[in-house]
């Protein structure tokens, strides 16, 4: 399927999850084998070559990265919300679109000087996409890139990830 | 990667996310990209041939579920804690091995008659599996297996699971 046809199939959903925000749900891009391979190999041909590791942004990062993980043999690594890891090695707090968040790195994940590349379903304030960044390369790790599929220029988000390679698939 | 060498990376934690539980942590499978695929593979071939879409379990579950749709061409449908859906087709609410909780199937998702394998990382009391059973159950959808990585057999998540066809890598 053509990257333009499987994008077409993201839903918008208005005042979500806060009045004013239009939501973009990735849920009929997903449930479609052809959309998603579509999206995720899209993903894959803006990560830079030597990339080792996909970091995974909680939720719904965990998706889009274990499958691109999966189909292009990088290592997965998901960043968690607090309380959720075993075995911490980093935490990074940070504020979002609508609230605060910290984002968790799991003990052992990332070796230092592994490349790795941020993957998330938005790119909005660039907060968490920026925390990311942070936990990979506090545990030494190189980030290569950023890549999601949605950005949402309007909000600024790579203001935050300055001297970064940025990709989206779409910006809307 | 032969199966048994990814198992062998599974980490045990005692007394994680509770005193006396011990927390079988995934992280150095979905990190290593053979063990991740070694397992991931190996959940595919208890999958019932005519099964068109993974129902896959917030959180956890979507690392292995969208791994499974994007290499074996299913369809992923995620299964979330509440309030993170824009739109719900139904919500189950059950008792779990420590505490209670809901999920809640996006609108949309699932169309009646198609067939739907259920994946999360463990099966421990069933409860979990259950509900997701029930919530694909619930929008038309045929369940042709429940499929986990590990099975914490002694908790007896099979008794929620009568007569469903359940497929574990591990059971320890």
């Amino acid at each position: 399927m053509k990257l333009e046809r499987a994008l077409g199939l993201l839903r918008e959903v208005p005042d979500f999850p806060q009045p004013g925000v239009v939501f973009r749900d990735l849920t009929p891009v997903l449930a479609d084998p052809d959309a998603l391979r579509a999206v995720v190999d899209a993903l894959q041909v803006h990560v830079e070559p030597s990339t080792q590791v996909v970091a995974a942004v909680e939720s719904r990062g965990f998706l889009l990265g274990a499958a691109l993980g999966y189909g292009w043999r990088y290592g997965v690594v998901p960043l968690r919300k607090p309380g959720k890891l075993p075995a911490v090695a980093h935490r990074v707090s940070y504020d979002l679109e609508y609230g605060a968040a910290s984002l968790e790195l799991p003990e052992g994940a990332i070796t230092p000087g592994q490349k790795v590349v941020v993957v998330d379903d938005v790119l909005a304030t660039g907060g968490t996409a920026a925390a990311a960044c942070e936990l990979v390369e506090r545990a030494g790790g190189v980030v290569t890139g950023v890549s999601v599929v949605i950005e949402l220029p309007a909000l600024g988000g790579r203001a935050h990830l300055t001297g970064r390679q940025v990709h989206a698939l779409l910006a809307v």
